[in-house]
This record gives C-alpha cells, structure tokens and sequence, in this order.
C-alpha cells in the first residue's frame, strides 16, 4: 500500500530525480540502480531517464538485466523507447526485445533503423524472431498488427483435469499470460502454445473461460465446457472496426483469425484503446505542423529542427499562393490602406471558422458518424451553420469598420467579405477531410494547411474584390 | 465466427441503414428491432441511430427493453448517448441507466441536464442511486471518477471451498463481473459485494486470483492465498498517475483506497487508455476552436453554430488587438504596399512556428516528460530550434522578396522580420503551455489564441517597424 502514498513532487533538498539517477549509474552497484528505479514514483522515470545523456543512457541500460531493460522500455512512450534502443548494441537490442509482449517486439521492430534490422533479428531468439518478423508485416492499425500471440491453446480432445494440469506444472511460464480464457482448437499436434511456436493455431473450436473450468467436473472434454458460438475479426480488420467491436461487446479481447478461419492471436481491449489515444494524438500534432512522427524535445537539434522545416518550408509556398491575391489587387490597396489593416482579420477568421468545421468532420469519422461519400450531408449541415455565424460575425465586423473609419461602403464591404468567406470557409472546411480520405490522403497531415490557404486566397480576394467595386465610395474619406 | 464476415459497406441496394432501421421502428416487432441491432455491422450501430429524426430515436429506445437500450447507450460516444438519453421521459432515463456499469452511470449522469437529475435518481433503485451519486462526486480525470464499484469482496476468515462455492451460486449474477481477482477484506458483515452495497468494502488484506483459487486446496483460508503485497491508488490520483501506473505495471486493473486505506473500487486498465483518448480528442478539440464540449452534426443548428461562435467571436476581439499594432503603421504602409502584402505571410508562419512548439508542450506535459515549471528548460530547446529555422526561413523570404521587388533593402527587412519572428514565436509557444498550466488555464483551451495574437503582434511590429527605419530606401522602387 505504501507505492499509494508516494508523490510525484521532486525531493525538497533540490537534486531533480535524473541527478540522482546519474548518480547512482555511475556509481551505484546494479542491485541499487535496480532499487533506484524501483523506488521512482510512478510518473517520474520517463522524465528522469530521457534527461540523461547519450553515454549515461547507454551505460544505464546496459547495467540493467534484459528483463528489467525491458520493463523500463515498456514503461516510456514508443518515441522515447526507440530513442532509447538505438543507442545500444544489437545484441542488447535483441536480448531486450525478446523480453517484450509479441505486439510490442512488433510495434518497436517497424519504428527501428531499418539497417540494423536484419542484425537484430539474427540475434533474437529464432523463434521469437520469426514471429516478430511475421507481426511487423502486419499494418500498425489493424487486427494483425494490434494483436498479442501469447495464448493458451488446447487440443479438442483434452479433459478439463489435463488443462489444470497443465496450467498446474506451467504456472511459472504462464505468469506473463492473460490466463483468463484459454483457447480450444480442432487436435493438432501442439497441446499449448509457448510464444516462441506463435503463428497459426489452428481451427477454433470455442473459449474456454477459467471460470467454467473452475467449475465443471474434471473428467469432462473441454470441447464442451468451452463456449461454441465465439466472435472473432479478422487479421486486415481496421482499428475503426475493432473500436465499434469493443464498444458493441463487454469483451477484454477478441479473437483474430485468418483467411482460413485459423486462430492467430488477440487483440486486448486496452490495446485497442491505446491505439485510438495513439491516433488522436498522431492526428493532432499533423494538424498542429508536427509531421515527422513524434517529435521529443531531447532528441538533437538538426532532427527536430528539421521535422518541423518539413511543414514550415512547403507552407511558406501556401503562403505565396494565398498573398499573390493580395498582389493582384495591388491599385486597390494602394488607395484604401485601410484594407491593408482589415486583410488579416478577414483571413484569420476564415481560417478559424474552417478549422472548427473541420475538426468535427475528422472526429466524426473517427467516431464511425460519418463516411467520406456523404458530402451532400455536410455540405447541408455545414452550409447552416456556416450562413447563421457568417451573419453574426459579419454584422460585427461591419460595424466596427464603419464606425471606425466612419465610411458605410467600407462597413457593407467589410461585412459582406466576412459572411461570404465565413460560409465558404466553414463549408469548405467540414468537406475537405472526406475528400482527402477518398484520395487517399491522410486528411489530418493535409487539411489544415490546404484548407488555410484557401481560406485566406478567398478572404482576400472578396474584401479586395468587392472594395475595387466600391472603390469611387471608398476613397478619399477616413483619415 | 460469421460475424467476422461482416462487411461496414452499406448494401447495394442503395437502401441506407437508418433508413431501414426507421422502418424497422415503425412497423417491426420488438423481436425484429432488437435482432435489426444485432445484425447491424459493427461499425454501422452508432450512425443509422444518429441519422434518426428525435421522434424515431425516441420510439426506438422506448421499444428496447432497458437492458438493451443500455447495451445501446454504452456503444456509442458519450455525447451521442447524452443526447439520446435527454430525450426520453426521466423513468426510461432511471431504467436505462442502472444497467450501466457504476463508472458509466457516473459519467452519464454528470452530462445530464442539472434539472433532470433528481429526478432521475429518485425513480432509480435506491442503492444504485446512491452509489451514482456518490462516484458523480469525484472529479472525472480521477482514480475516483474512473473507477468500477463492481467487484468481488470476500472477508478474510473465509476458505478457498466456501469463495468457489459462493461463485458456483452466483454464476448468474456475477456474469458482468470481471472475476479475474476478488478482494479480501478484514472481517466485515458483508460476504461479497452486490452493486448496490458499494461504497467502503473494508480494509483491504490482498487480492485473490482466480487462477491460485483455482490451483489452491480447498480448506485452506483464502487470505494465506491471497496475494498479500498489494499496490493501490487513491481516490484523488490524477489521471497522468494513473497513466504512468498502468505503464509500470502489466495489471488489468488497479484497488482504489480512501483516506483510511479501505477499498472502494478498481480503475480498470483499459478505461485509463479510454480517458487518455478522450483527453485527447478533447485537447484536439480545444486547440481547433470548438470549446464548448463535444459537437455532433446531429445537434439542433442553434446549439451547433452557438459553441462555435462562442470562440469565434472573442477571436475578432484578439484580432482587433493584433491588428492595431499594423493600424499604428498606416503611414508607412501607405508608402510602401508591398508590405500589405508580405504582412499576412510573416504573421501567418510565426503562428504555424509557435503552434508546433506549442504542441510539443502540450504532449510532453501529457507524457509526462515535461513540468509546468521547467520555463529554463524550454526556454533553451525552443529558442535554439527557434533561431535555426527562423534562419533558413529568413533566408528564404528575404531572397525572395528581394527578387519580386527588386529592392535589397525590402529582402532585408522582410527577412530579419522573419528571423526575429520565428524565434520569438517558437519559443513563446513552447511556455504558453506551461504558463497558463501553472496559472491553472487549460493550456488546451487558451494557448491557441493568445499566442497567435502575440505572434501576429510581433510579426506586423517587426515588418512595419524596421521598415520604418530603412524607409527611404524602400519608398519609389519596385512597381
């Protein structure tokens, strides 16, 4: 009970806990960095361990057992982690991996420099190997790429008593396993399976709940105490898919299955989870101008420099695009500075009201509400909403600018520019990420940007256009 | 298994889901309803009920029987359901939601229209009511707030044969429970736990898994079985505690203890990694301008255009502010256009600069890499990033302007603009964050704003300013 009284505030004497943990890397034995660690308040490691430096990191790893390493990686943020391992020789590399739940071996394997790959894979565990090998071609968010392959997995023909036996003489090999269900398949050679044999388990029969087991008469077949009518979802099911599952099904898993109806593995409710935290995550810092995967601020300099050049660079040319409007009403502008000092809010506003439309055409199809076909839907639903706040925020503008610069014809201009825009930005901006997904383009890298551009190419071009049509009533008064 | 055949396509006979599920509705038995639902595709559920007119979902729910309208409830967004549920007259509302899970009646309930909520725990059975009322009182992003009150809770003088006879006798009952572990408690009055006794089980003397019950002599006393060392958190334990909790530790679930140490509940694994998403989703949301909590296309217009404009109207405020400092300029802009023209590219790459800068915070924050009181820290990782690409940025703008306008001095002042621009607005958005966090802001909520009007501020102040100062050598060039 005494991990619940501890705080997360750092110590008062004023040494910060990555201070500490150098210390104790440096000198400690291993038994004490492994207490040091042990010790850590919970929410306090990845900072203290991603605070050290290159040869402090390295030498902090390498002290600890695999097993230990490996706990250490589990418990940091896949960016943090990869970050971590590449520091380290192949073979520490391996020898933490294999420590790893199969998903996560998998998940860490893609994200690591593709060149040391192949030598970290050589001095993994053959088996283990093979299996993550087979995992990594999976896609990160679906069934196959989610799912863990550490089940317990019993031939048909298998007493009740033969399965607590087993579980009896196991107990220790099983103590990583989620031993509440085990799995009951048509008799194959393998009586269960160790995570080293993962792949296909063959044809399911049915689940097998502890709980029954508890309470059925040993002598019995499982065959019969396991539950027949079982659901499952296939290897290439999407993450969306498996969120509708679990909101649909009171379930901790669900079964995955290949082409041929063969187990495979399962996919953890808590794993689906995380992976939709993951992409809502993911999604935010595209839209945000993060594109290059998960940016760390104790990565170097020239790395995160240059993740955030890769947006900032090409949104200089969106800029160009959109200010080249400006340029051609240039005699306008010339005329009527005014303009010049209301450009910017126009634009911005347009932006704004996008953006928002936005967000909830991203949200909404992340919820399973709407489908990239249904553009007639939210051009409607968009359309309304986009009129009612274009007449407010117009009728805002309007009066500020004429009583401003005491001119109606700049007020009407103003305004009118304002409810266009507002109306076509907010449409505008609910359709595009349907039409990017329907072209394939990850609505949540693109959207922002490209709906921005658009936004402030029409804010300008109403404001200058429709002033150019005033022009005679525009100039000459106001200051 | 053929529900892993299922297809999310709609069918080819152009005939939609809600569609048929208003006929469905309308003119079907309530067999047929239900066995409609259960055959809807997974992913299908939460859109065909959407798209019902508020007459329709409310025949549609009235029809189900209330244990089925919960399963309904708990498989869409927790916005969806809230609408749904305001709908319905306060008795269906009451019978609905106490087939919910306690941690989901909280949530529900807490949504809900202040006015309804008496009544709604008055029609409701009194034991579930009051320990409804009792978890709406914790605060959402807690251990308090996330936790089921469902478990299993034996006292300590009991033996492994009297638990397994006592799940044997329950089986029915207990069939929601999650009965992977049970809890011993100190010699209390109650044997076990039905829903509507939660509240303070006891002090808690370890946890029983169901695999040692099952691996255990009978006669022997379930408290030399239980697991005696037991990690827990309080009620108060935020959200990131519990994060990092479940990072540490490969539990399902963790005990939740009051003040006096006694058990009150468990915070399942998978409902942190749910809170997580959704924090997510709703910073995402924030950071895009739609404040007022989750909006559905499906709500009334007014409601819709309401939370919107909410933001968006405060927003001209903070444009007007920004775009004073260019209104303070107007003689120099009225000598040189060009600069109306540049302005929105300088104020609109400053913003893109801090945003990214800004969600680094926010992230690292959330992942616990990052406290709201290391300014310094940030202040030198931002800055240095800041002036790299400020640089590159400059470079590239001055080279460009000087070559539209054929002015060298223009080149300079549109790239020092730039430089400066870019440094200020990376690093100012790397504090926002932490800033208006230990101002106790929502970083979310507020940072957006403000920081592009400070960064629109700067942006116009240094063009405008320094082309003050070169401003003979600007004025007669270019076209």
């Amino acid at each position: 009970m005494d991990n619940s009284e501890k705080t997360t505030q750092e110590s008062g004497l004023g040494t910060r806990p990555w201070q500490a943990l150098r210390e104790v890397v440096n000198r400690g034995s291993a038994e004490q960095l492994q207490q040091f660690l042990d010790d850590l308040p919970a929410g306090e490691m990845a900072r203290a361990v991603s605070r050290l430096d290159d040869g402090d990191q390295i030498k902090l790893m390498v002290r600890l057992r695999p097993e230990m390493a490996a706990e250490l990686v589990d418990g940091v943020s896949e960016a943090q982690a990869v970050e971590l391992l590449e520091l380290l020789p192949v073979r520490d590399v391996a020898a933490i991996l294999q420590e790893l739940e199969s998903d996560e071996q998998a998940d860490i394997l893609s994200e690591l420099d593709e060149s040391d790959l192949e030598a970290i894979l050589a001095a993994m565990d053959p088996g283990k190997a093979a299996n993550a090998r087979r995992l990594a071609e999976y896609l990160p968010e679906t069934a196959g790429g989610l799912m863990i392959t550490e089940l317990l997995c019993y031939r048909d023909d298998l007493t009740v008593q033969d399965v607590l036996d087993d579980l009896r003489q196991g107990a220790e090999q099983y103590s990583d396993y989620d031993v509440q269900y085990a799995y009951v398949v048509q008799g194959s050679s393998v009586k269960h399976d160790s995570p080293t044999s993962a792949g296909d388990f063959g044809r399911l029969v049915g689940v097998l709940r502890l709980r029954d087991l508890v309470l059925s008469s040993a002598e019995k077949r499982i065959a019969d105490v396991a539950i027949q009518e079982t659901l499952a979802v296939h290897t290439q099911s999407t993450l969306d898919e498996l969120a509708a599952f679990f909101d649909r099904h009171h379930f901790f898993g669900v079964l995955v299955v290949d082409a041929e109806n063969h187990l495979v593995g399962v996919v953890r409710r808590y794993d689906v989870e995380e992976a939709l935290a993951d992409r809502a995550d993911d999604d935010h810092l595209k839209l945000l101008g993060i594109i290059a995967g998960e940016e760390l601020r104790t990565m170097p300099l020239s790395s995160r420099a240059g993740r955030r050049l890769a947006w900032l660079v090409p949104n200089i040319m969106l800029n160009v695009i959109a200010i080249s409007v400006i340029a051609y009403y240039e005699a306008t502008l010339a005329q009527v500075v005014a303009l010049a000092i209301l450009l910017p809010l126009i634009s911005d506003m347009g932006g704004n009201a996008g953006v928002q439309a936005l967000a909830v055409s991203i949200r909404e199809m992340n919820l399973g509400l709407l489908r990239p076909h249904e553009l007639i839907w939210v051009t409607l639903k968009e359309s309304s909403v986009g009129l009612l706040n274009g007449l407010v925020l117009g009728v805002l503008v309007a009066a500020g600018s004429w009583i401003w610069q005491q001119n109606l014809y700049l007020g009407l201009v103003v305004g009118v520019a304002m409810l266009l825009n507002t109306l076509i930005a907010t449409t505008v901006g609910g359709l595009m990420p349907l039409v990017l997904k329907r072209m394939n383009i990850d609505p949540a890298l693109a959207s922002g940007p490209i709906l921005t551009t658009i936004t402030d190419m029409t804010g300008f071009f109403f404001v200058l256009s429709l002033a150019t049509l005033v022009l005679p009533q525009l100039v000459g008064s106001g200051p």
